[in-house]
């Protein structure tokens, strides 16, 4: 493709062409093809419609030199679809606001939009219309439209004194990730599995769907800026407070290689951000039908929520100490 | 509120609040608080919704030092309204996305939340949620969620050859306004209706309904790009080509006003962007059901579809030329 074809029309059939195909047997979620003035979406009769967006800035969220362009794809549309899974829903289709430096609408493009269009098969989830710009940096925003049965969403603020909470998978896996992917000299091992787990995070879809059509949690978000700083936040939806455990957490085991020894991993845990794994609050009289592993999943008991607003952790010497935010806030950080 | 404040919860928390009033009073749309990891929207049975994302970026779409923050908060939403006016439906949410530097998060904040308000109460469209960031420039992306009784959509694929061609209000008036901003010394005169219109689009939600409900249009779009380059939109969506007419178009009169001689009106009617008027094709049968103006808002017939595919212009001597996009594309322009 010429340099001449790259105006902003040529840009919207390109991204339109690659997620074409799929989008013919879809329907009834998409009543508009690409490129008119807005995307129609037919909701299902019966549930409600999730509406989440997220920002994946260059330099903010990713660097445009250590993050291959198709994990720039994959990671700005699954961190959004991860949203909907911490209520409990399912994604139906997704807006794309794409703004590019020139340089950047060749193979790059083609690359960031195969990870792109991997992740959207992945999880059921349509291109439905989006907005492109030129500009120095890139810069992506992501609106993921999902659904969930009336009246079955979970929500952050229904925790109650007394629950249980739960986190899936590992905690501070993908901050490990992040780590090793800034120290490599050059790309960094997409097959260890921290560096692939911060590059293509899975969101937890089948596992919220199932707390919600089981009623088994009163709470739920999903971690993306680290427990440290998001347990707080569920708490302060919920008017509560909460109690974990440092020695129950599920951490990723560092000591054992010379790559991740200077790591430590409970400090991961807390803090490390990206993982998109699911915090949960589960009443006590349903804690018996929560599994130890969901479809190979971890799933951890790792304190309680408390009355009052205190957010307490136990260190291994059964000291309590209160849980201080240390997780990623980009308006903590100098810019 | 001080500097230390600022981080990304009490932001969050901030924008919530000035929106929280009338907020409170539309529960049958949202169902859940700012804050949580999504919105929760209940869809009206037997509509449709619409889907629209926008960029609205510091030196792309506004500049910091030419555009008042109250007009970058009314225009961020209202360009993206627009979209929805042009499917003929009506707003009922949206999404903001916003990420600005540290020295922003003040007055300036506080004046952009109050712009953004006023058009979020004209146009009924609720705050459901967004994504904050810090960044060097001012970035902003607007979601809007609308919505659009069952099969009443008005598309831009629809125009069919003799449909008579229409545009609302008159051509090139953001255009001139946008340059009579820029060659101010200092702040420009808002009471200039020329710039009033570029820096407070308004748009034509009524109109676009009234031609939904009563089906008067085949094929409709909003003009953002200006005329040349959004006219071939329509007809390449449509398969179609078109004529217009120089003569008929609503340019603005700039020969009379010393401070605007040196514009060429047509040049702006044909090329100007940020109109944010409706072009619109009615099959010839209903022409005589359109007035010359829709509660106050002119509307005038400019030409017609034409089988084939040529964009055709007829000048003031009746020579047919072809109508050469020179309207707004980012992609276009070197960054």
């Amino acid at each position: 493709m010429s340099r001449l074809d790259q105006n902003e029309d040529s840009l919207v059939q390109r991204i339109a062409r690659v997620f074409a195909r799929e989008q013919a047997d879809d329907h009834s979620t998409l009543k508009v093809e690409m490129g008119d003035d807005a995307a129609l979406f037919a909701p299902r009769r019966g549930y409600e419609t999730i509406l989440t967006c997220d920002w994946f800035l260059e330099g903010t969220h990713f660097l445009r030199d250590k993050h291959p362009a198709d994990a720039v794809g994959w990671k700005c549309l699954a961190r959004a679809v991860s949203d909907i899974a911490a209520m409990g829903g399912q994604p139906r289709c997704f807006l794309l606001s794409l703004a590019l430096p020139q340089a950047y609408t060749g193979p790059w493009l083609d690359k960031f939009l195969r990870g792109l269009r991997r992740a959207a098969r992945k999880y059921c989830c349509f291109l439905a219309g989006g907005d492109t710009a030129r500009r120095k940096e890139i810069l992506i925003n992501v609106t993921v439209v999902g659904e969930v049965r009336e009246g079955q969403a979970v929500l952050r603020s229904g925790a109650r004194p007394g629950d249980v909470i739960f986190v899936s998978g590992r905690l501070g896996e993908a901050e490990l990730g992040l780590r090793l992917l800034r120290s490599a000299k050059a790309v960094a091992n997409k097959r260890i599995a921290a560096v692939k787990k911060h590059l293509y995070p899975e969101p937890r879809l089948a596992l919220g769907r199932w707390l919600a059509d089981e009623c088994l949690a009163n709470a739920m978000m999903d971690l993306s800026d680290g427990l440290s700083s998001d347990l707080p936040r569920l708490c302060a939806a919920s008017g509560v407070g909460a109690s974990i455990e440092e020695a129950k957490l599920p951490i990723v085991p560092t000591a054992a290689n010379k790559r991740t020894q200077r790591f430590d991993g409970l400090q991961l845990a807390l803090d490390g951000g990206d993982d998109y794994e699911l915090l949960f609050a589960v009443p006590r009289e349903k804690v018996a039908r929560i599994p130890r592993s969901f479809r190979g999943l971890l799933l951890t008991k790792i304190g309680e929520i408390t009355r009052g607003r205190a957010i307490l952790r136990k260190d291994r010497n059964n000291r309590k100490l209160e849980l201080v935010a240390g997780g990623w806030d980009p308006f903590r950080k100098k810019s």
